[in-house]
């Protein structure tokens, strides 16, 4: 039985109680949160304290509070038995300021508390100091993901980069291409399964193999009479990011 | 009965015979080419011919060709009697010279020899000059897809252009993403969670309010230390694409 101790309110904390209270050799016993804003979201069975002072002893403290603030909270914890481990992509390890062992445990997924998410397929990305600890955070990982990978600071770092590309920026790109069918009455919902396609491929072929378009082919004259169309960030956007895919293809 | 004549030989042609020839109120009586060079991936059994002068009578000719050759090619095509649709996204309607009537049967998708296509799904924009033409075209559409949209020539070619940025754009940020991985040995198997969850997530939200991120935040911390550690077409996009999402969410 691992006993576990989460530390936070927000999203995070959320769903890996969601997935923790399910397993029979997790027991969470306890939640630690600055204050009861979020409450009524969380099972009130888990007994829960806004002081530091008052943390039982677990095997695993988690925290899952936002990036600026892992590294001068856990410079408060001030026991020395038990892994402390935080949950954010883009912290490195030793900003852990704790005295007890340290650790990385990294769910890599965007969570929203107003979606229920299949804990089993979101990749966990796991650092510590110590090969002891790496067992006991595998064994506490693999009970909730089928996907547990063990990644250094410096991978998870890259890897963060990489995620903003395929999330976020991708994102922008969805976003900007409703902007331009609201804004000429076309219904966003035509390039629906255009969408789907493109991902639905990154299962079967290289996202690199499965670039077409005007900028792929180098076709200047629909890219200048796209350019044309466009102004501000959409062109700007459209200009660079050509640019960069033009570049990569005619490197081949 | 609608008989159809095909004219091209590559991907759209390929798969608009596939969905065709299935279907009992379609007759594909011929298909031109150019050349022999892809006769065998298509169907035997349909009548070819180099020879524009040896085309028959049909209710709706179409042309699937390359974009910058739509109109010189339709400038050869001297008869005067059914449809002549073109099937290009970034082509207007009146780039079609010939002399019987103009349309444009438009199927919104990336294809691909390699891949079997379920049509009906896939939306297809039809434009005509003459509503009489529209019911034909309709009627033709209607018979393959689920999805058949009137969409017209200044429409199209902003469609076009979301679409650049929803399939083209977004493929290259996940090819960026995987670049990144493959530098780092991480495997970008990593992100297709989140990247499925990105695209599953347009079913339901808006990507206005689905967008996450060091940049929604403008999280400059963040930001910087990614940006230090990219250089090139990857810096440079990294900084426009965040420069863009921050002007975004600050505005609301």
């Amino acid at each position: 039985m691992i006993r576990v101790i989460l530390l936070g309110s927000g999203n995070v904390a959320f769903h890996l109680e969601k997935a923790f209270k399910q397993k029979k050799n997790i027991e969470l016993i306890q939640r630690y949160r600055r204050d009861g804003k979020n409450d009524d979201l969380f099972d009130p069975s888990i007994p829960k304290t806004i002081y530091l002072n008052e943390l039982k002893k677990a095997d695993v403290y988690i925290i899952a509070i936002s990036d600026d603030h892992i590294s001068n909270f856990s410079e408060q914890l001030k026991f020395k038995e038990g892994l402390v481990v935080h949950t954010s992509g883009s912290v490195p390890i030793n900003q852990l300021k704790c005295t007890a062992h340290k650790g990385v445990f990294y769910p890599l997924q965007t969570f929203s508390k107003d979606k229920i998410m299949d804990f089993t397929s979101i990749p966990i990305c796991l650092e510590t100091e110590f090969s002891k600890d790496m067992i006991l955070l595998k064994t506490l990982a693999d009970t909730i993901s089928d996907h547990v990978y063990k990644i250094d600071s410096s991978q998870r770092e890259k890897l963060h980069i990489a995620a903003v590309f395929a999330n976020n920026f991708s994102n922008h790109m969805f976003k900007i291409a409703k902007d331009i069918c609201d804004n000429n009455h076309v219904s966003f919902d035509l390039l629906a399964p255009l969408i789907f396609n493109t991902v639905n491929n990154l299962k079967f072929i290289d996202p690199t193999d499965a670039q077409t378009g005007p900028a792929k082919r180098n076709d200047q004259k629909v890219i200048q009479k796209h350019l044309h169309q466009l102004k501000g960030d959409q062109k700007e956007l459209y200009a660079l990011i050509s640019k960069s895919i033009i570049k990569y293809y005619q490197k081949d």
